[in-house]
């Protein structure tokens, strides 16, 4: 048989050590804290039935054609209409593209601007997804300390002036996966202002931006952009369903102009279907009022983590305590080893995802954890966590 | 404003010239024989209807959720017993995985086996999304002349040789885009033979497999595979819906599992509703009657353009006949500049596909036009090629 010779960027890369703790995950009583998915009673899955009938019915052709790397044009502006409504995003000489995710977006975004051997600056911990993306593209990350109210924008000036290869910042301001901390004005327009003047372009990941649920709105990063160096990265993932795969780019004209030629050699273009059922959930729906209940959802369930978390947890453990978004970040004490406490709750079924999984410096040790609230119901919930706190107070 | 430094692979990336040309494309009267389109009214959009309404109503939490990387299980085994009983193609040792479209599965292949400033050796002409998939990843493209019978095994070992950094043979052996000519058995051994002994991946693109509508079936390449050395790409474009997005590939077991990693990184997974669709489409439907019927239209459409050539076109026009697949590839002789063809078509509202958008060497020009059949309707390829006709002989 032959022997493979593969690509560097992707001989590196291996797939989620975490795998392996996760394999009893979905036996029947195990508690997953560990996923990043919607609340499933979350999906409107019969507005989705409805206009599923009425697009097969109405436009067939349109809808099972090959379709334009673009997308879908009335979704675009749809979402553009939005972004600049909701969140005074996007501006003349911005364009709004559809991609497969919002994933595919900071992918992209990556391949167009960076070189092999270029340099990506990333929040410390961070979204394994975009750490691995830029991995497979054969990019340097450098990571800068999380803070409670954003990155540590001493040490992001440190990063770019050492680093002149230094394309990229991305960032995760609103609801920061794994963290649930959301980036302060203040910061925010630091890092802006940072990323003009030493030449770098921003990746604005936010696709929990619609899930605040406490606090007030803080503006985003894009809002902020007058020189045309933010791309915008949002989903209709976490609002209508990950499934789908549609999620949207909102970027300067000629970075977005290069990422659809980049985008048409990966997948031609976006599931039209979903994309005009995107649209139909933009325009026919009560997407606000949707929106609302999730809100209310996500409230309701992250106030039982954090309540059964403070009457639980010993008072060593520490833990941020998020306005929006899917999760809180655990900070355990230096008394216990995070990979031996994840294996104890894996045992126990009870399923978190160690700080190593999101760590930039992959020599280095995160000694938390993160927690889901979206996709456990209330009783697990409690359940889980009291199973972690007897873990924590070693009596498991 | 900012000046923007795009990376090298992607600065060099232009979209194609093409669209220029194609700005009048869809003002009505317009005759597209330039689309890789299939048939509109092959589309079972009443199954797909009926399929839909059966999954959001049974199965809504499994259709809209996230899903795993590799596909849908039931789909990935469906897949790969078609494959096995249908091709005699996939082995012990191969895996099935589930990608969002053969272009995908293409690009991922290239992605996981070569570094920026690899070789991939293509057909001259070849797929134009192929081709610049391997260009998006900083990867040069080495073109062997595409003969009646394949591609020319000569050169191929000549670039084999000279290009030690040679890593993948791509190759659509059935039915070629953009020449609609069938590799002979022969051939295709020997393009596996010396992909063998000088170490290279073969990619085997085969998007039109089932769509042979006379002459006898030829053993797919990755049937030959004795060696682990083929990865396979298809499609579910051509026999349910190219809007969807779900393609396949079949490859060697280690080479499938880094294709799963790249692909995370990507798109995280395809959008799994329609991978529940394709499924029910060969488990629920009568699929093989279903592309039966598509081999009719395209016998028929495709007939009607070659009698239509016979009869229009000057003696010194010459074309391929093939025996399956949507493109006819029409040589121009010399005393005909084929961008002033395509223009002069355009201008009379005919579309058609110059040579040099399937260029491996972009400094060549290649004196040839691609005509699609399976788009236009009866009336259109009479009456495009009758215009074709004309102005070959100079009368428009």
């Amino acid at each position: 048989m032959a022997e493979y010779r593969f690509s560097k960027k992707m001989a590196e890369l291996k797939p989620s050590a975490i795998r392996e703790i996760f394999k009893s995950l979905g036996q029947p009583g195990s508690i997953a804290f560990s996923a990043g998915n919607p609340a499933p009673e979350s999906f409107p899955a019969e507005f989705i039935s409805r206009a599923a009938a009425d697009i097969l019915a109405n436009q067939p052709v349109l809808a099972l054609q090959y379709s334009i790397t673009e997308g879908y044009m009335p979704l675009r502006e749809a979402v553009a209409a939005r972004l600049r409504e909701r969140f005074a995003t996007g501006k003349d000489g911005d364009m709004v593209l559809i991609v497969s995710g919002g994933q595919q977006g900071i992918e992209l975004t990556a391949k167009v601007m960076c070189d092999e051997g270029d340099t990506v600056i990333a929040e410390e911990p961070s979204f394994i997804g975009a750490l691995n993306a830029f991995r497979s593209l054969g990019l340097n990350i450098a990571g800068v300390p999380m803070e409670d109210d954003g990155m540590n924008i001493e040490a992001l000036e440190r990063e770019l002036k050492s680093n002149p290869r230094a394309k990229i910042i991305y960032t995760i301001p609103t609801f920061h996966n794994p963290c649930g901390i959301t980036t302060t004005l203040g910061k925010r327009r630091a890092v802006y202002e940072l990323a003009r003047r030493y030449g770098a372009i921003i990746i604005e990941d936010n696709p929990y931006g619609e899930l605040r649920f406490s606090g007030d709105e803080v503006p985003t990063i894009k809002s902020l952009d007058t020189e045309g160096i933010v791309v915008y990265c949002g989903s209709f993932s976490k609002i209508l369903s990950p499934g789908m795969r549609v999620g949207f780019v909102c970027a300067p004209e000629q970075i977005a102009q290069k990422i659809v030629v980049a985008k048409q050699v990966e997948d031609v273009h976006t599931n039209i279907f979903f994309q005009l059922i995107a649209h139909k959930f933009m325009t026919e729906f009560d997407i606000d009022g949707h929106i609302e209940n999730i809100r209310k959802l996500y409230k309701h369930k992250c106030g039982l983590m954090l309540d059964a978390m403070a009457s639980e947890l010993p008072g060593d453990f520490k833990w941020t305590k998020p306005e929006g978004g899917l999760f809180v970040w655990c900070t355990l004490p230096e008394r216990l080893d995070v990979n031996k406490f994840v294996k104890d709750a894996a045992a126990e079924k009870v399923f978190v995802v160690p700080g190593d999984a999101f760590r930039c410096d992959l020599s280095k040790t995160i000694n938390a954890v993160r927690l889901n609230y979206s996709t456990p119901s209330e009783e697990e919930i409690e359940r889980g966590i009291e199973i972690l706190g007897q873990i924590a107070k070693n009596k498991k």
